[in-house]
């Protein structure tokens, strides 16, 4: 596996330079496009790694996997009467389907669907983003990790088009917080910073039946894992979930800071990171990364 | 298996009556309501069956998957240019969509898409209908099946909304046939009369990487059979794929005669047939039995 | 005249009761319904007035033509380039059209359309709302009138979907001032209360080529004055604009208080009133009187 | 007259060369472009004409007008059941609105709201291609009028979108004739040869309460002249209605053989005629030409 590895970012590594970081805010601007990183970790707590596994990225809409976890623990089912669980066939921040949808969101992984699963916890904990930063360093397993408050600043300060989705949906009834509230929360925790190797190991629970296999924490329920997985599957990757489905064929969760995450599951959590994106906002070089690896070790689950 | 099938069939059966038989056209309306069949089909060769397993019932967009099946043999990767493969987010015969997209439709299985695909086999097949015809015998190894010609003409008759998609298409450049022509060996391939035991061993192949396990034909090589698996599991179910992989996590395909089909890769290809349809236009027991299935045996793929 | 107002009062008078009068905040759900006022202002300065007219009520939307007039005085043909003068074709607080039109609005009379106009105006005025309420006073005549506070902060209560509609112009770099500032503003105008005999005398100028019939002030030029008219013309009564053309034939601006401002180019402006709307937000009995009024002294336009 | 009609054809010829003739079938890309003409007829009968003014043209969408009068004479307010007079906000040709709003069309002069009027002008006239043709010949005074049967049948060859309009209608029960026949009289109407003065002579009843003025027929009441004056002024230009009763004032109706008619009410009938179009569509020059007349004359009904 580790020759694997170092092998696919060889393959890849020429793709650097094609894509384009993302700039909407400056904070994520500045990052050094000519990083690539790949972390697998095994249900059986083995880890592999290669490039810039070790280097700390900020994981934007990856956290979107981890609030619906939380969600889901406090909420349950409950959840689904505020959004759905089907693919938007939308660019991920569309306002149109969310009016003609009467402020209902789609899905927990386009951005309206996750400020309401935002809105979910912000009415459940008292100090939302600690809680994240808390549940994150715990599935980890490092309890060091961060989320950097300049990143999630500049973020606050373009927050126009959430705004705009947030008061939408609470035109319609479906936003109970105080939306500049919910905003922040929100920011802070696309604002963690984590590595490949941090991420492949609070994701491993996906792989491994709702259990993390370090610290052996049921974090779901063996069904609502795969129904976690059944989502990632369908929207995880914002106007590109067919394809990735159609070159991958794993369950997934990309961000703007450049990580892919995917789930085999009953085997691995894997994670890549290169800060390049493609048209549709996913890593250029972890897109192809992920792609080669799937049909190298016959991953798909189709 | 087969007490598993005749127990969940009696689970479902007082869900019979809670539906509403597609009655958009008088040759569909007429089915009986009243029925449910169930069929287990093994890559091993081995053949479950319960209930009304062997009566024939239109498999209307269930065709969609064997015309997809069709082009990507004769034209691959190519058939890509014409429409994509993502999911739609939208009911699955909506123009608005498919302006906004200058004509080129979301996936092969919304009707857009499906008449791409018709418009692609028209081109390559002098008699696209009897082409089809043949296909699903040898697939199935059913030399008696047939297009119920009635049902063809009568869809026909009520084909102003797929005209209207098809001439739509046109004029953005995307379609090369005559409407009137594609749209008679479309309705053809609709109207094809199978029954559960038919179509569980007529897309058995999509169990088997891409081998008919019967006759031992390759069908598709084991990466398309992939492939066409991925778009039935993001895209197979309307505006309820993504509920289908949440509630039963396997690729399936659905049609308005109360078929569907669910792909179990590398082991089973199920059918289950119950005319009464719920509001997404998926059969109401269907969905019921399948769910059921899926969980009593932990055939998730996620 | 007189006479006649008498007449089309006592006409319409059975119609209240039919409609329903705006429940979207409680200070406007709290106004007696049976209520119905007219008043006719001529260019030569006389008065006609008949029922509640001299009843003052929150002009809301009709607001939206003083602001514009505003912004024309400062900015004059400038304004164009932050939004259109077309008809919208939707209901007026859609925000599909805002985004599918990157954020610049349709007209000057749709939500959108009046708040980008406060926002021109709020980085004009060191007090935008005090700038509006001492404009209208000048131009009715009236130096008692007064911007309901209680109404103002009912609607910043609500301010949901307007925020919303902000935001997104902002995302679109439509938007210059902050959003909660601009909202404030807008509110208070809308909360003016006046009666019809204020209106008229108000809105007079438009009759007159720009000048205000009793102060004299050129508020407009003429050609300005033909041009408001024009836009009132196409886009005044929200999507009910071209039944207005075609019942009333003449430009018109509504408000969800069941205010009813039309202009007879070169001769009067008149002012109905009746809390009660219909279906499309505009006052029932008030189109009713416009509808008699034009028909039997033929002012239509056209 | 004479010598202003002079002056501002002089005056716009320099915007020949500016525009783009309308090339989506080869009948029309072939029109000579450095053409321009322009004919007055006041509603004494009185005729004044400078340039190409007795070129025939093809009137195009102008003819939309002549087939709403005609539908109107027949069927009076009960077309309004069919389609709306409400202006729409889109591109002449969108389907999206169409399908938003059921099937119904908003209003008589967006390609949906035409074919609906030739609809019901096909289920009350046994040859309506011809009715039309002996109607414009009588309303113009000119009995050698034809309908280019070149232009007809290549408008026909192209009319992928326009089926899809009335296929989608008839697909929501609007739509009572077999679509192709319907688009046949369609195309027809469309391609009517006239000049500027058979143009002129043929609307004049529009700006004469509705009676012919050379012949003495009453075509249409003096109310239902001022409804149709009124669904030109805020539908007649596609989506530059709003901007041409903002710097022309008038009712108007253009068509892409870069013909343009206005009404002034009670006074005259104008027509312009330069075949290259601006980007909405519009005769370029035309515009021009009817911006400058109005403003020279102070024509503007505002």
């Amino acid at each position: 596996m580790q020759q694997l590895l170092n092998e696919i970012l060889d393959e890849v590594r020429p793709l650097l330079g094609q894509g384009k970081v993302a700039d909407y805010i400056p904070a994520l601007a500045s990052v050094p496009a000519n990083q690539l990183g790949i972390a697998v970790y095994g249900v059986d707590g083995q880890l592999y790694s290669a490039g810039d596994a070790d280097t700390a990225f900020s994981i934007q809409s990856i956290s979107k996997v981890f609030a619906l976890v939380q969600a889901i623990q406090h909420s349950g089912e409950a959840i689904w009467q505020r959004l759905g669980h089907e693919p938007s066939g939308q660019p991920f921040n569309s306002l149109v389907q969310l009016e003609l949808e009467r402020g209902k969101p789609r899905n927990p992984f386009i951005n309206a669907g996750a400020l309401v699963i935002s809105d979910l916890n912000q009415s459940r904990f008292a100090a939302p983003a600690l809680s994240m930063r808390d549940f994150v360093r715990r599935l980890s397993g490092n309890p060091q990790l961060l989320s950097d408050a300049k990143v999630a600043d500049s973020e606050y300060q373009h927050r126009a088009r959430n705004a705009a989705m947030a008061y939408l949906m609470q035109s319609f009834g479906n936003f109970d917080n105080e939306v500049e509230a919910v905003l922040r929360s929100y920011f802070h925790n696309c604002a963690l910073a984590m590595s490949c190797v941090d991420l492949a190991r609070a994701c491993a629970f996906l792989a491994n039946q709702g259990v993390c296999p370090h610290g052996g924490e049921q974090v779901l329920t063996a069904q609502q894992t795969r129904q976690v997985n059944a989502v990632m599957a369908t929207s995880g990757l914002y106007d590109e979930a067919g394809s990735f489905a159609y070159r991958v064929g794993l369950p997934g969760k990309s961000g703007v800071g450049g990580g892919l995450v995917a789930v085999v599951p009953g085997r691995f959590v894997v994670c890549v990171w290169s800060p390049e994106l493609n048209a549709s906002g996913n890593s250029l070089a972890g897109m192809a990364a992920l792609e080669k690896l799937s049909e190298r070790i016959g991953w798909s689950v189709f």
